[in-house]
């Protein structure tokens, strides 16, 4: 990684934990434990990887990070939701998230669920405020983004086929259509919100940087994947092994380690194939890529 | 009930079950369970208060019902979502709703978590979509109310705070606390869902509106508890008894049977004294308040 992009995700990862503890309403606030939960989690680290696409992206179109704060921040606390609700026992019932209790554990699965639920409100009621240099139209573009993005037929939809697929042997092809939701759906939503801090831009852009965010949001996917079976608890910051012990099906499954490795590789050359008309100032984003594709947890 | 008011509120039952209809995905659209669980609880019926309030409000500014369907599904569509977590077993861990099975009894648990986070996105979305006759301002201005009156510090906290003091004896203004945020917010909003879906109202309007929507917010609760005491099982379409079960502090607790209905009264007495600015096109909303105090499920 360049000292630039080390930086750089440095700088995204200090705005954003700030900009979320001013968000989230303090925990010495009633309800106090249902604030405590939603700090708890929200504010645990984390990659913050989705953030760090938002900033990049507005940056490629000369957006200043003051602007970028409130995008951004609000697709980790849909992140922290989404995380905190598929950790429940009737989800995916994991005790460890990066590192620490999960939230249900932490607090008690009540309490997680409705922290779950008030983190979803607190980040679409955040871009429906004021933003300073996003245009109205852009926010209520935001919005209708993010619900889709995040719901039935997004990332929501996506954790439904995940549980509904847990024990049958899956198809690349359905795998893929899990992962596009589960998670790729927001990470295309981290790119786009970067382009709606821009007033306007074109339409050839538009499409090169959705199609850019739909290989790294697979990519990453196929990332976590093959973290599950190679890497330790402790470096994962979350139960190592959890997928074949719930019999979910895995890129390496289908295509073997060096495979799924394989595809990794060809869909990251294919993200940075699709930002080709942009100039250096889309380094950031083609660094990231590579970035994805090497991290180790 | 005049056959004004009943007609007008089967008209606006039957709108807003059509609209929301439409909103939800097709349950045979991926994933299916989902959307089945979704339509399933959302389409169930139900009194449809909140909606009735905000055609009630928008009518009282002339607005047509045609502008109002959107807002007014969105309020039932946070509604029937909380229902749903509400009901889970971690939470009130209720088996029976309007007369059926809870959505985690019908369909499972990890589906009913997932079917409250959608439909939360789908109404958000919703918002943000255009709406012939809501000017841009005035939708980001919903859902910024939206986000407040059912996050933390309104409907979800509501809800928190309830589960802290189940098995606890409260006092009279700790009960009112929770009621004024678990149930009163969203109903304000109702109220005031209808105010913004006309232009610009007055300063003065506005604030009477908004004390009109507390009082019956409140009137409302303390009905619903005075029901779990003196209904039965198949009017309520949901169990009775269940508060005392749950070792929930109610108001006939702290008031006696008579001393609720006599707040009831005294507190639709207010809604309707804070609606004497306006014309006889606010008798609507009189007799709803009406109707509040005086139904039987």
């Amino acid at each position: 990684m360049s000292p630039e992009l080390q930086t750089f995700i440095s700088s995204c990862q200090v705005r954003v934990e700030k900009h979320m503890t001013r968000m989230i309403p303090a925990d010495d606030r009633n309800p106090v434990h249902l604030h405590q939960a939603m700090r708890y989690s929200a504010l645990a680290g984390g990659k913050r990887i989705r953030p760090i696409l938002t900033y990049a992206t507005a940056a490629l179109f000369d957006r200043p990070a003051e602007i970028v704060d409130t995008p951004a921040a609000v697709l980790e606390l849909i992140h922290a939701y989404s995380l905190i609700h598929d950790d429940l026992p009737a989800m995916d019932d994991d005790d460890l998230r990066r590192g620490q209790p999960t939230c249900h554990v932490k607090f008690d699965e009540a309490t997680a669920i409705l922290a779950g639920d008030a983190l979803q409100a607190l980040a679409f009621g955040a871009l429906a405020a004021n933003i300073d240099g996003i245009t109205p139209a852009n926010r209520l573009g935001m919005i209708e983004l993010l619900a889709r993005s995040s719901g039935s037929l997004g990332m929501a939809g996506g954790q439904a086929l995940d549980l509904e697929a847990t024990g049958k042997e899956l198809q690349l092809g359905e795998l893929e259509n899990i992962h596009i939701h589960k998670t790729g759906a927001l990470i295309r939503t981290s790119v786009m919100f970067g382009a709606l801090c821009a007033d306007k831009i074109k339409k050839e852009e538009h499409k090169r940087l959705d199609h850019f965010a739909k290989c790294i949001g697979l990519a990453f996917q196929i990332v976590d994947d093959i973290l599950d079976v190679v890497s330790d608890t402790s470096t994962l910051g979350k139960t190592q092994g959890k997928d074949a012990l719930q019999l979910k099906t895995t890129y390496p499954d289908l295509l073997g380690l060096q495979g799924a490795r394989d595809r990794v590789d060809e869909l990251i050359e294919e993200s940075i194939a699709s930002l080709k008309i942009f100039d250096s100032k889309a380094d950031m984003l083609r660094e990231i890529a590579v970035y994805i594709a090497s991290r180790s947890h």
